[in-house]
C-alpha cells in the first residue's frame, strides 16, 4: 500500500463542496491531476485502471455541477468510479482500495454516503435511478437523479427494462450513456455498431443544412409547396433525432453525442440539463483509458492490468523459480478447442467475458462455434438452450456471481426440458478483491434444488477437464461444473481425458475416526491440513465427492458406516450448499454423527485476498487442522 | 372434459401436411372453423383464451407457408398456442388441454416435435430462435426460425438482448411482433407508447408521396440540386424506416404493421419473408379475443375467464351456499390499501400482473403510489432498491416462478445493502394447471441462503396481513412473504394487523411422540389431517414456523428435546428448503431424530389440480396421515 501524493488542485478538494470552489477554466488543469493520481495509485498498487481513466472528466463534471450527495448520482459497473471514491472523501484511503479492511473497488453504500448504491454487476443503474427519482417526486422533492452506464452495460437487458419504465413514467432523470465502445472485452451486436454509427455519422447534419438551402428555392415556386416545404421541414427536425431514435422510442430525449474529454463544456451541458425535466439521455464519447496511451492502445490488457511501471508501461509479472500450474481458466480455454477439434457438436458461448474466462482462445480459433453475447446472462442461457434443441453441446461459461442473472433461464429454459447444456460457472467461490457483489458463493446451493441438473465441482485441473469431456457426452443433460478464479495445483495439468461417472466420487485417502468430504478446489485445502496432521499423528480419512448431485450415495453409505465424525468443506455458502446436501442424506436414511460444516457462513463477506477470506471465513487449510483436532479431542463445537 | 365436434375444413387438418393442401382462399372459412373449435372447447373446459383467438389467423398462416415441423416454430408464452396445438396433431386431445395427464397449456418438447421450445415464462423467443438459427448455420441446413412474440414479451429485457445479439451475429431468422396492446394487463412503459406511434401513424407514408412530387418539381433547376435531390431521395428512404427504428438500430429489418386477421395477405408475406435472409421483424397487430365480441371488448377478464355460456358470454362461478374465503391475491390486494394509508412509506410494484396478484386495487385508488413496470422482473426488484435508498418500504409483488428471474437483483440490490424492500411472493408452492413452468416450488430453497433475507409463509389470511404489517415497519432490511395461489381459509380475514416477531413461530397443538413442523398454508393440511388422526387415537404436535428464516432455534430446541420422529411439511422443494433448514439445525446441535421431510420431490412436476398434485407428490392431508401412522407404528420409511 504506497500512498500517493495529490497534485496542487486536487490537494483542496477532499469533498465536492471544494471542488465547486474552483473556476471551470480550473476544471482542465484539475483533470490532468486527478487522472495523473490514478495512474501513480493503481501502477503502485493494481485495482481497475481503464475505466476510471475514461471518465475522470465526467467524473470532475457531474460533482461540479450537480449538488452531491443531495442528488443521487449512481455509477453502472462501479469499477469507473475511482474519480468519484478521489473526490468524496477517500481521496486519503484511495491506496486502500480493494485492500483487506481498506476501500471497497465499487461504489458500497456503507462506504459513503455519496455512494448511492452498490454497484458491482452490470446494468443496474437505470433501475435504481428510477426508482430514486419516483421516490423524490412522491416526496415532493427536487432531488436530480443522474445514472452514468457504459455502452457494454447498455446492453444488458434490465437497462432496457428500466429505460421502457422510466420513459413511460415520464421520470425525472437523466441517464449518461458512457460510450467507449468497450466494456472489460470489445462490445458485441446490433446496439454496438448502432451506436458506432451515430458517432462516425455526420451525413445528417449536414444534410439538412444543404435541405434548408434548397427549401429556400422552392419556397418561391407556389403555395402548396411552400406547404409541403413546411412539413419537410418538420420532417427534417425529426429525422434530426435519428442518432437517438432507439432512446426517443422509449420515451427518453436523446443529447449528443459529445467529447467526454473536454470538462468544460461537459460541465455546461450539464447544467443546462438539469433544467429540463422528464427522462433524458446524453450520449457521450469517452476513450478507455485515456491519458495513458497504452491503455488507449490495449484496453482490454489495461482494464485491470495488476501493477505496473508507470514510466515504461511494463506490467510486472510475479517471478517464480519453478514453474507455477496454470489458471483454471486457462484450462478450461484450452480444454474447449481440444474437445471441439474431437466433437463437432460442442460449442461456446460467453456474455461478455471472452477474457477473464478464456473461452476467448476458441473464438479466436473457431470464430463460428464460440459467441460473445454480450452483458447479456439471461440470453446466453437460453441461447445456449436454443443451440442444444439443434443436437448442439453449448458450454456456457458463466462467472457463479453472474449465474445468478440467468438462474430462471436456468430452471425454465434448460432444465425442465433437460437439454444438454454445460454450464461452467467459473469464479465459484469467494473471489477476492472483487468483495461481496462478485463471490460466487451460493451456486451450490441454488443449483442443487432444481431437478435434472448435474452439479460438480473439479479439485483440480485434471478432474476440470474431465468433467468438461464428461459434460460434453451425448444425452447428459444440463450439466454444471463450477471452479475457482486463479491457479490450480497441477504444472502438468494436459492429462488425458477421461470419463468421470456421473454421481461418483473419490476416495483420496483412508482413514481414522474423522472423515473430511470436500467438494471442488477446497480439497487442497484438506490434502495441505492432512501434510500437517500426520506429524501429530493424525490420519483422517479423506473423500473428493466430485459431484452435489447427484451425490455418491454409496460413498455417504461407507462414510456414515466407518465414521461418527464427519467434516464437510466447500467454497459456497454452507446454508443450504454441499454440506446440506450431505446432511439431508445423513437424516434420510438416519444415520447419525457429528457434522461440522466449513463454507462460506450465513453472511456477506466483503473484500480481500481469497486466503484472508477463508482464513475469515474459517476454511482454510489452518481451520481444517483446527477442527480436526479438536474433534479428535472430543471438543467439537 | 368435454369434446366439441370440429367443423368440415378442420376436420380434415389433422397435420399441417393437410392445412398446405388447402386452397389460399379456403383458409378464411378454415379460419372461422378453427376460431369456433377454440372458443367452443374453452367454454365448456377452461383455459386461456384471448391470446389464442388474437393468433388464429397467424397460426395457421406460419404452418401454412412455413415447412413445420422441418422450420422451427417458437411461440412466446405459449399460451397462446391452441390453435398451433389444434393443427399439429393435437385436435382430438384438445379438450384434456390443462387437465392432469393431459395436453399442456404450453408447448412442450416431450409432447410434440411441433412443440420446439416449451415456453411458459415471458420473452425467451428470441434467444431460442438465435440459437436455432445458428446452430442451423453451423450444421449447413437451410432451416427457417421463425419466433412470434408479443408486444408485452417484448418489454422483458432478454428480448432485447436476444435481438442485439441475433442483429449483430446477422441470424437468419423472423421475428414477428404479435401486437395486440396487451399483455394478461394492458401494456405499459416507453414501447407501448411508441408502438401506438406507429399504429396510428400514416404521415411518413403520405408525406413521402407529396415529396416526389416536389422534387420531381425540383429536378429541373440545376445539376447541384439533383444531387442534392438524390440524396433527399435516400434520405426519405431511411426514414421509410422510422415506424421500425428500434428494431433497425439492432440490426433487424422491419416490415409492418400489417393487419393480422387478413389470413391470406398474412400467408404471402410471410412467404415473401421466407426468401429474404438474416435477421427481420415482422410487425403484425391483432386484437386479444378477436372473434368473441365480450372478450375483445374486456382483454383482461377474458384472459382466462374460466367456463362461460357460449351464446350469453355469461361467466360462470362456483355457487357455494356458505361464504367462502377470500383469495390470498385480494387479502394482499386489499392489505397493501391499508398499510398504505397509514404508512406514507408503502408502495406497491408489479411487473404486469396487477390483476394475477391484486396490486391493480391500490394501482386504482393511489396510482401514484402502486406501479406496473411491465414484462421485467430484474427491472421491478432493481427498481424497488432505488425506492428504498429513499427511505420509502415497497412492497414488490412477484409470482414465485417469475422471481427467479430476479434472482440476481435480490441479492446483488437489495439483501448486499440490506435494503427494506418486501417481497410478496405470490404463487407460491404447486399452482395447478399452467405446470412444471410455473410451480413455485424453489423460492424457500433459493432465498434461504441468501443473508440478510427474512423468510417468511403464512398459515392463512390473518398471518399473511399480519407478516405484510410486520415488513412494513422501518429497518426491517429485506423481507420475503410467500404464499399460495388461490384461496386461504378464513371467511372474516380482515383480522386487527398485529406483529409476527421475527424468527417466531407458533405453536398449533401439544402433542406425544410425533412433531410435525409446517411452514405456510399446508400447515391447514396438518390441521385437517390431525382432526381425523385423533379419532384414532393419535395426537402428534404441530407447529407453524412462519419464518423459515431466521428459524425459531428456541422452537427447534424445545421440538428435538421433546420428539424423536418429527415431520416437516412444504408446499416446496424438499432439496434445500424449509426441511432442509430444520435438519441443518439438527446436525449444528446434534441432536437426533427421525425426520420424513414432505414436500416436491426433486423432479419437474406436471399440471393437474393442486389437490391432485399435492396428492401425487406426497403432502396433502392424506400423506400426512398416512406419514403419522407410520412414524407411530415406528415403520419410518
Amino acid at each position: 500500500m504506497i500512498k500517493i501524493e495529490p497534485g496542487e488542485l486536487l490537494a483542496k478538494v477532499t469533498y465536492p463542496e471544494d471542488l465547486r470552489k474552483l473556476s471551470l477554466e480550473e476544471l482542465v488543469p484539475f483533470c490532468d491531476e486527478l487522472r495523473d493520481f490514478i495512474i501513480s495509485t493503481v501502477s503502485v498498487n493494481g485495482g481497475h485502471f481503464g475505466a476510471s481513466l475514461g471518465v475522470v472528466e465526467l467524473s470532475t463534471a457531474l460533482h461540479y455541477v450537480f449538488n452531491t450527495p443531495y442528488d443521487q448520482l449512481i455509477w453502472d459497473v462501479g469499477h469507473q468510479a475511482y474519480g468519484h471514491k478521489i473526490l468524496t472523501g477517500r481521496r486519503d484511503l484511495f491506496h486502500t482500495n480493494r485492500i483487506y479492511k481498506g476501500i471497497s473497488g465499487f461504489p458500497k453504500r456503507s462506504e459513503s454516503e455519496y455512494d448511492t448504491f452498490g454497484v458491482g454487476h452490470s446494468s443496474t443503474s437505470i433501475s435504481a435511478a428510477v426508482g430514486m427519482a419516483i421516490a423524490s417526486r412522491q416526496k415532493g422533492e427536487d432531488r436530480q437523479v443522474v445514472a452514468v452506464i457504459g455502452d457494454g452495460a447498455m446492453t444488458g437487458g434490465m437497462a432496457f427494462e428500466a429505460l421502457n419504465h422510466g420513459g413511460g413514467a415520464n421520470a425525472d432523470m437523466l441517464v449518461i450513456l458512457n460510450d467507449n465502445c468497450m466494456s472489460i472485452d470489445p462490445n458485441v451486436g446490433g446496439m454496438m455498431e448502432y451506436l458506432t454509427d451515430i458517432r462516425t455519422s455526420n451525413t445528417f447534419n449536414r444534410l439538412r443544412d444543404d435541405v434548408w438551402k434548397l427549401l429556400g428555392k422552392v419556397k418561391s415556386i407556389g403555395p402548396a409547396t411552400r406547404n409541403l416545404a413546411a412539413k419537410l421541414e418538420d420532417m427534417l427536425t425529426a429525422s434530426q433525432s435519428k442518432p437517438g431514435m432507439l432512446f426517443e422510442a422509449l420515451g427518453f430525449r436523446y443529447f449528443g453525442p459529445i467529447d467526454g474529454h473536454d470538462v468544460v463544456h461537459l460541465a455546461r451541458i450539464l447544467d443546462d440539463l438539469k433544467k429540463i425535466p422528464g427522462p433524458k439521455l446524453l450520449h457521450v464519447v469517452t476513450v478507455k483509458g485515456k491519458g495513458y496511451e497504452l491503455a488507449e492502445k490495449d484496453q482490454t490488457k489495461w482494464h485491470a492490468p495488476g501493477l505496473f511501471d508507470k514510466v515504461t508501461g511494463e506490467i510486472k509479472k510475479s517471478i517464480s523459480t519453478s514453474p507455477k500450474p496454470p489458471k483454471y481458466q486457462d484450462v478450461f480455454g484450452w480444454t474447449m478447442i481440444e474437445l471441439a477439434k474431437e466433437n463437432p457438436k460442442v460449442m461456446g458461448v460467453t456474455p461478455a467475458m471472452p477474457s477473464g474466462c478464456s473461452l476467448g482462445f476458441m473464438m479466436k480459433e473457431m470464430p463460428e462455434r464460440a459467441f460473445d453475447v454480450g452483458i447479456a446472462e439471461q440470453h446466453a442461457v437460453t441461447f445456449s438452450a436454443g443451440l442444444a434443441t439443434q443436437g448442439m453441446v453449448p458450454f456456457c461459461n458463466i462467472y457463479s456471481t453472474f449465474m445468478q442473472r440467468a438462474y430462471d433461464q436456468v430452471i425454465h429454459d434448460v432444465c425442465i426440458q433437460n437439454l444438454n447444456v454445460v454450464f461452467c460457472l467459473d469464479r465459484g467461490g469467494l473471489v477476492g478483491a472483487d468483495g461481496a457483489t462478485h463471490h460466487g458463493a451460493y451456486d451450490l446451493a441454488y443449483f442443487r434444488c432444481i431437478p435434472n441438473l448435474v452439479v460438480s465441482a473439479p479439485m483440480d485441473e485434471q478432474e476440470l477437464r474431465n468433467l468438461m469431456y464428461t459434460a460434453s457426452q451425448d444425452n447428459m443433460g444440463p450439466f454444471s461444473i463450477r471452479y475457482p478464479r486463479g491457479e490450480g495445483v497441477m504444472v502438468n495439468w494436459k492429462t488425458p481425458l477421461e470419463i468421470v461417472p456421473v454421481g461418483k466420487g473419490r476416495k483420496i485417502a483412508e482413514g481414522e475416526e474423522v472423515a473430511v468430504l470436500s467438494i471442488g478446489h477446497p480439497g487442497n485445502f484438506v490434502k495441505a491440513a492432512f501434510a500437517e496432521l500426520a506429524k501429530e499423528g493424525i490420519y483422517p480419512a479423506h473423500y473428493d465427492m466430485r459431484y452435489v448431485k447427484p451425490i455418491d450415495e454409496e460413498m455417504l453409505h461407507e462414510v456414515f458406516a466407518r465414521y461418527k465424525k464427519i467434516i464437510t468443506i466447500e467454497d459456497g455458502c454452507i446454508t443450504g450448499g454441499f454440506g446440506s446436501a450431505v446432511i439431508e442424506f445423513m437424516a434420510d436414511n438416519a444415520y447419525f454423527a457429528q457434522i461440522k460444516r466449513l463454507g462460506v457462513p450465513d453472511r456477506f463477506v466483503h473484500h480481500g485476498t481469497p486466503e484472508e477470506l477463508w482464513a475469515e471465513c474459517g476454511y482454510d487449510k489452518n481451520a481444517v487442522i483446527e477442527t480436526i483436532r479438536n474433534m479428535v479431542a472430543e471438543k467439537v463445537s
